[in-house]
């Protein structure tokens, strides 16, 4: 395992021929767990020390709360069954469970930058059959670390809102969190409130269809941009969370190498990528308290070759 | 809240007219959390406190490892979708999820001791509603704790195994307790390795098929009877968890008012109760350095209505 | 049973308040069939004299091929299942079939007219409760009858094409049909072809996703207004079939009372309603043999309480 | 086309070492319908004229009759949807359906004779990609054919009943049909009912469980043996159905080259083989009229690669 001090700088890392650089074999070229590698004992240890005062948030939205689910997603259809004939007993069943339609992991296996080509070189063959990348190489290890969370809401609404305005940059989030005083260290997950989620459930059913994912309507998150890119890795954070449809600005623009990051994100740097956490009572906790840190604890739904995963996170503080 | 020094003893609780006793009202009238009310901020600091060399362990089987499924419930299907015409992407979708069907909890919805009369008085329609007692009301708060690992597994092979032999009495719990000289604060959640996995790992396809609960082989677990009852409820434990299918001994026997407990322990006590957990790897390392505390989470799936959950379970030392 | 000669003509029906002509209490109050009562056995008997030269014609297209599926729904998912251990059996398995996302049939409890007021006077209730209206009441008595194909897409391309262009006319249909020298009679399915699925089969995935039915686009369909709803009540057919997602034009005028028919076809008149049958094959044959009408065979798949089925549906000529 | 005349009878077709006869490479070594290729237009225009009185009998069971559903599959689950935010609509979806479940046709794709040889050659691969011998080489023709009831359901009770009872032989059916006075012609489907399915609906929840088809109860059924697999050939139908779990007697014996019997007539003949098929209706009208004979007409569902299909059956008097 790499030393911290060695994890190189977004300017060292290798550069593909259209400018992207890619964080591929920094931990082995068998690596299927990209950053979370950065999840050490002794940063486990450290992380486990911010539980101070015993309060619990569950970082997860109930299943099926987002409706319709984003980007042509189904919704899960749960069965409570009656299996005794006593009538003393009840059992349940869960179908059209999509991992991404709700509070969600992306795996590593979710999305490559170019074709064939997923994170560290694994083939798509691969990832389809779960050799690589895929949700249980982090669902094995558990995923627990420190989080930080940097409530950029304030800034999103001054600058127009979460439909058809501008994008978050490097700068609105470095300036909500040197104004939060907290600082990002090497392995944390950084968890980003944008507002997103609070705007979302005010909206009409209508509303909602419309800013599915499918249609055309801008809808804000971290901007596009080798700028965004470079501020992300040199962060050396092991995942990046939001609490908004795809973290970053829909619609992509795939004809610009950096106009849809998370082929980069993931595909590239191997960087955790978590989408839709219910953010509100833990910043809102962390505006009271002043206190921005926590630990941090996700179990991944334990899937063989699963592509997502819901979020299954609790944070403690 | 009531303070943890008036939870009343097993004698002290109420009886029901057969004998069994009942820990219904202790909690106030509408809770539908059990004893998992115990997991309160100070005990949860105090958890935290037992991470100490960032040890962790993921509790749950791979979903699809207990083949084939106890108590015919069926394998889960999952199926990677290739949504994204350039190739770029993959999604996956979930069918046939069973909760139950490997590492699980049972929500205090899955069983009632009466008919309609499910764990603190709610009907059964308000269960099937997901009004009382469903696993969302775990999956809201998180489940976060002291975690207590005590191995049986030498005292079931002394007594013949997990086929046909006797039960795991309350003095063989106290006994192996007592060797590996821990103790049990309330609270904490009990985590019962008796070995079953380990052998059934090691059993053919057929074998496995012919204990997969509906044949009449007898499977070891914990004993039935009020002398079982009474020393869990008397541990003043949130959750008793197991590493094999049915926690107590199988089959049951409806006849006798003890001679099935989960009635008592789920329905009566408002007791966890989690099962098939994959204890191995915890209760290896807790040999090995003879420490057999932990800190444990849970995230169950969050499923508005859900009778049960895969475990979501990591414990950290 | 009422005699044929007895059925009413459309002005001869009961008129709502807002012009809407109703066929309600024609087959008794309890009735769940609709004009499917009109498959007399001399009728089924006389259909079967049809049969001349042993061509048969499938007129379902293959669950999936219309991708994505009309309206939203979800694709289906097949898996095939490895159950034996000696590797001589295979098992298979359909999850997600939305029985109206391919080739299909509306069952009279699709759809109602008016809140609560399902076809002849049955609730929201009883119709989600499967007492009234749904498949099986179809599926359980099979439908047999004559089936005449009326081929009105050289009209179609002439108007315009499938995509923003003028919708079908009852004159349409009847210009057709007397070219076609074939006459309807009471009881008959009306096999409408209109090119649309071989139009639809031409189309990019891209183009499909523009025309699944949530976009604007228009698509043509059999007419709106009352000129429509007389014409198809007074062919006295059991039910009106095309090749199209929707039968009728698309968008739908919820606030003309003539705006949306399939309210009126189905929740008033009681008559089936088909979608996407594949009558490409089934048309160019009679337009080869200048004979226009079959014996049609369907048996819905036989769900109780089912809201649609597959069509499927056989010809034989 | 092979004509009728030069199907060869049991004694002619070649023999594998164990004694087995194969039908393989009669229809063409591509061939994946077998013995439904006898189904010819003559044959389908001959059938039709056995349409006399217009009775129609749907022979499919309603899905989710049969509870639990034989061999360990699971019970389809049926959920209505409400779509429509003006709750004038509605629809629904169906997971877990296993096409087996319950009144059913097997496809050549369901079972083998040896490994990787499934009928006509086929190799399991070729199965499970769909590209061979499955459901819809059946369901793109439609299955027309001449249905003939044999009603051995005397013999059975006579015999001793439908458990633990004596199997059904050759001389029970053709005594039965002889008597019936009906004869059965090339490309016939042979609608056997034994009287299981009557038995069945007046069995407890608990004896149908032990009778599911794991449990070792012997259920009655075709006898084993090279007579059967003789007598059955020679009759040169296109398919063999039954009203019972598994048409043959279970449980089989896989260790006598004639003692399951699947394999065989499925594997080597190519023969359809339906089960628990609903044939009472059918049967009491053929024994009030003494016709035996019925037009029979399946539309199975159209699933690329299905292994099996809801029977879809109707017959026509």
């Amino acid at each position: 395992m790499m030393p911290d001090s060695e994890l190189p700088s977004y300017r060292e890392l290798p550069e593909l021929p259209n400018g992207v650089r890619s964080g591929w074999g920094l931990f082995g070229d068998e690596d299927s767990v990209g950053l979370m590698n950065l999840l050490t004992p002794e940063r486990i240890v450290a992380a486990a020390g911010l539980v101070r005062k015993g309060a619990v948030f569950r970082l997860d939205l109930p299943i099926g709360a987002v409706t319709p689910p984003p980007f042509g997603r189904g919704a899960a259809r749960h069965t409570v069954l009656e299996r005794d004939p006593n009538g003393l007993g009840l059992d349940d069943v869960i179908d059209n469970l999509f991992p991404q339609s709700g509070s969600q992991w992306d795996a590593l296996a979710h999305v490559a930058y170019a074709p064939d080509a997923w994170y560290n070189g694994a083939t798509r063959q691969q990832v389809k059959a779960g050799e690589r990348n895929t949700i249980d190489f982090w669902a094995a290890r558990g995923i627990v670390a420190r989080g930080v969370v940097v409530d950029v809401s304030a800034a999103v609404e001054a600058k127009g809102g979460h439909a058809e305005a501008p994008a978050i940059t490097p700068d609105d989030i470095e300036a909500a969190r040197v104004a939060q005083g907290v600082d990002v260290r090497p392995g944390d997950i950084l968890l980003l409130r944008t507002g997103f989620l609070s705007w979302y459930r005010a909206q009409s059913l209508e509303v909602r269809e419309g800013i599915s994912g499918r249609s055309g309507m801008r809808l804000t998150g971290i901007d596009h941009g080798e700028a965004m890119a470079e501020y992300l890795w040199d962060l050396h954070i092991s995942a990046v969370v939001a609490d908004s449809f795809g973290l970053e600005v829909f619609p992509w623009d795939r004809d610009d190498p950096f106009g849809f990051l998370h082929p980069i994100i993931i595909g590239q740097f191997g960087m955790g990528v978590g989408e839709l956490w219910d953010l509100d009572a833990l910043a809102a906790d962390c505006a009271a308290d002043s206190v921005w840190e926590c630990f941090l604890m996700s179990a991944p739904l334990y899937v063989p070759g699963g592509i997502g995963s819901p979020a299954n996170a609790i944070a403690i503080k």
